[in-house]
């Protein structure tokens, strides 16, 4: 996804400068000799030129905005990479999409997890953003049309971003409610997961039956209460739940529904495997929706001692943190997803 | 539909008396002679006697609720025809999906324009409920888990229905927000329209590229962009936009784009043919999606007179409005879909 808004950069006349993380040398190896993304299977747009992370010094040397695409675990790392190069002045937008539980379980923002790694001194210096919303990458790079959220609190950072971004299939709307995009883009990959469990509960029963009902039903309802959930883990979390209802919830979790890693491993633990056995078998992949429950689940108790949630609340969020974090099997009790509103 | 609610209903060892209108006399047929619905291509459950429409009063006879599943073009002549029929303290619970705009602009929802068609004196003696949210009819009769709504103002008749219909896989909730359960489920048809607009537009480039990028990105904006205007729309016409966030909004939204006829007819129309040209291409096919979006259609210029509804709201759906009104081409503006909140 780092790499992908490099085709709106490149195609606005920007010079783009390409640095891998330590785990991406043979991409940039590639990149270098023949300007093609093995990942992306594209050959790089015009004005791109890719670094290893040993010339990070050099890569950032002059540059007015910094693209962080790293994953949710490498957010702390990238800040203190990044700590002796940031300038006053300089913008960093991130697309590492999670959430961070700190020990008396205040979930966090990453944008405010990156800028803890920053030097003090510079860190009011710098704007920080966030890009939300339905994105694949691919598609992006593909020049499909695009809408996304821009996010940040500094406001007067966001029109100079989309003016450098904007591209006639690359469609940017601003916002400061970082929370709020910050809160669904992380929660429509832990909610994915829940969708996905529809799949493999349809394994379970032995796929379609001879009339050919699939297990379409059961995933809308989990879709339905993802979006419900959603919106209250946004208000209570200090967002506006509008954002449910746009891009970066339903919009984004529509998209992510459509299949991938998420989708697959929600697939393996709805069939009936433990969170470890379907880790090991998708052993290598960045597991962002399992890592976002976790840091729910570490959370839920400070929450609840704060009197900030009711335990009854958040049915679903609590079904996934059991299979994740306490290695249950899957039980769905669709009977409670939704509340009456009669007695 | 009308008939898949049999499945629950006969499980709970209720009798269920089955009558086809004039349209299906050739399903009621197959069901008297084999016990086999051809639609749902499934046997018949216990309990379940089939009624051709000329033998209506005979299946009335002494009937406790009457479920109505006719589609939405079908809800007066279903009110006119059950008129003579219904008795003090009979239930009628419908199923079809649809708005009916008046003369004025005003939108109703369908359960007050049946009750238009019932005589006077018997109108306020019969207790009229819906049912919402995502259920294809053939998943409920294979006993997936399927999550409803079940709606009426008559907030005592709604746990005496749920006692009848609820079983281990259909779980009811209850609500007396009638409008945000129908206007919701009305939507979810006309904006699975603009969802499956984006698979022709997929065809119209020439469908995937080289590096397999789809059209999942503009598809996940048009959700959301659906989600954000539904809310507008019940919350406009008195219903609780959290519905939207729930069940009979995203989710019946999501489980409608999995497939069918709705999506088949926005891809038509987003690969380049007019409403006429698809509209014939589908020729015997109820379009709901398209019946709604032409009384959205007639009711939005009383909308605008009434200062209920500024010119640019509504942008998708009064994109839809002019292709299916209008006989307009497909022409979306992504860049106008979702709002800044910043200047």
């Amino acid at each position: 996804m780092g790499t992908a808004v490099a085709w709106p950069l490149s195609d606005n006349g920007h010079q783009v400068r390409l640095v891998g993380t330590h785990l991406d040398n043979e991409i940039i190896a590639s990149c270098l000799e023949k300007g093609w993304h093995p990942r992306l299977r594209r050959q790089l747009p015009n004005n791109v030129r890719p670094y290893y992370v040993e010339q990070l010094a050099e890569a950032l040397e002059g540059v007015n905005v910094i693209v962080s695409g790293v994953s949710s675990p490498g957010v702390r790392w990238i800040g203190r990479t990044l700590a002796p190069h940031v300038k006053p002045g300089m913008k960093i937008i991130a697309v590492t999409k999670g959430l961070e539980a700190s020990a008396e379980g205040h979930l966090r923002i990453l944008p405010d997890v990156l800028a803890d790694e920053l030097p003090p001194a510079v860190r009011g210096q710098v704007s920080l953003a966030a890009i939300g919303g339905p994105c694949i990458a691919g598609e992006l790079a593909g020049r499909r049309q695009t809408c996304v959220y821009f996010t940040s609190r500094d406001a007067a950072a966001l029109p100079v971003l989309r003016q450098l971004f904007k591209t006639p299939y690359y469609h940017i709307s601003l916002s400061t409610d970082v929370v709020g995009v910050e809160v669904c883009v992380a929660l429509k990959n832990a909610y994915t997961l829940a969708v996905g469990l529809a799949g493999g509960m349809l394994d379970r029963l032995g796929g379609p039956d001879a009339a050919d009902a699939w297990n379409h039903n059961p995933a809308a309802a989990l879709f339905g209460a993802s979006a419900r959930e959603m919106a209250r883990l946004v208000s209570l979390l200090g967002g506006n739940p509008a954002m449910v209802t746009s891009l970066p919830g339903v919009g984004d979790q529509y998209v992510t529904c459509m299949g991938g890693r998420t989708v697959r491993l929600g697939r393996l633990l709805g069939k009936g495997m433990s969170y470890e056995e379907a880790r090991a078998e998708m052993a290598g992949e960045t597991l962002e929706s399992a890592l976002v429950v976790a840091q729910i689940a570490r959370a839920l108790p400070g929450l609840e001692a704060r009197g900030l949630l009711g335990r009854d609340e958040l049915p679903l969020m609590r079904c996934l943190c059991r299979v994740i974090s306490g290695n249950a099997p899957v039980e769905v009790d669709f009977g409670r997803l939704f509340p009456d509103d009669v007695k």
